[in-house]
């Protein structure tokens, strides 16, 4: 079986986190909207009609018959075909409860430039995303990366894997935070990460294992611009 | 085995989803941080030290040895327990990828009111709720609600639940995005919700629910008010 990836085509965005999972599990996959005509085949799954459970938005995953939806839930199917997260329920859950935290960080960081609303422009709400991410680099990072800091510092199997003693997807999506948060915040992030060394330490292992060095360097690997989550307006980087 | 739910005590907010699930489930639960000294034990569980798994925020829940933060993932662990999902991955990934589209709509409504930053009072950031609350009611609550009704409507089992013929956890949450959203901002949703009719009668019929029509007559249902996620202020109510 090769798995269908559903996903806007320019950005990384939420996609990302699905493709790290996909290419550390070394599975065939086609990112359908990089293809010809694969934007218009990924409308049409959204617009209901076509399925009888249709997604609310991309990133999402066919997998034979399956068409399963969010990001975190993907990653849930992902982690158990291809041993990406424990088998036992307890670690299961766990694994799953990180990525969801991660995936209200990504929420935060993609407000920060779109504070007011998705359907505007970033210039007709520059003013509240100054304001907003002043908040967000003061407290909300800080308060998350030292979690992810304590989470590790805590794991009784090592502080080299957020869950237990082997690679789980919310190591993978907690690199690419880290990735993120270095591009659209240099300054800040530089700042910040200082204090928080495991979080570090994990982002670099992960960018060294085989199959995420190759994907990174290879042009599966869509670069960070300013249409996705983690955008550099220098302007909000204090 | 005794539940141990932990949230704030004075707010119905994302602890209220797992509420429903349990009062629905008929099981034994303490709501402990609204016993004495609850909310101090709530704390020194999200400190980290006290445990090796620490949640980031409330709510979360204990279940015998397990203690499993994040809204969804509770709601994933009651729904197998206690038959609020379907057995089969295929129903349960659904259900789920359900429950994380409303954990969207809950997170939209939350910054309605503190756009940019929960750390400010919301009369620090009125100007700018109200420009993010007049797109989330234009363009937001319409497509969420609209997505779901499509989901209702194209449901093979029949339109009375989400996902096949039985109630599951989802119903339960899209009942409560309904009363919040009545709540907060009753004008523009009396008009909004008469365009989803499926969606308005899964409201009416979870609210006839024996057990959960007790649970709301009762005091364990804690009023809405201007400290939770779903706020009435009149001024963002167009």
């Amino acid at each position: 079986m090769r798995y269908e990836l559903y996903y806007w085509p320019e950005i990384q965005g939420r996609g990302e986190f699905v493709r790290l999972a996909l290419e550390e599990a070394g599975v065939a996959y086609v990112d359908v909207a990089r293809r010809p005509g694969g934007t218009a085949s990924m409308l049409k799954l959204l617009d209901g009609g076509a399925v009888d459970r249709p997604p609310y938005a991309p990133p999402f995953l066919r997998a034979g018959k399956l068409l399963i939806g969010q990001t975190a839930n993907i990653l849930s199917y992902l982690g158990a075909q291809h041993g990406l997260a424990p088998a036992a329920a307890a670690g299961r859950l766990w694994t799953q409860q990180l990525q969801l935290t991660i995936a209200d960080l990504v929420d935060e960081a993609h407000d920060t430039h779109h504070p007011i609303a998705s359907s505007l422009y970033y210039e007709d709400q520059r003013k509240e995303a100054k304001r907003r991410t002043a908040d967000f680099l003061a407290n909300r990072v800080p308060k998350y990366l030292g979690y992810f800091e304590d989470v590790l510092a805590h794991n009784r199997a090592g502080d080299k894997h957020l869950v237990g003693g082997r690679l789980t997807y919310a190591d993978l999506s907690l690199f690419q935070i880290v990735a993120g948060l270095r591009y659209a915040f240099p300054r800040a992030t530089a700042r910040i990460e200082r204090r928080h060394p495991r979080v570090v330490a994990l982002h670099e292992r992960v960018a060294r294992r085989p199959r995420i060095a190759a994907y990174l360097a290879s042009k599966r690997r869509i670069p960070f611009n300013e249409m996705g989550i983690f955008r550099h307006y220098p302007e909000l980087d204090r």
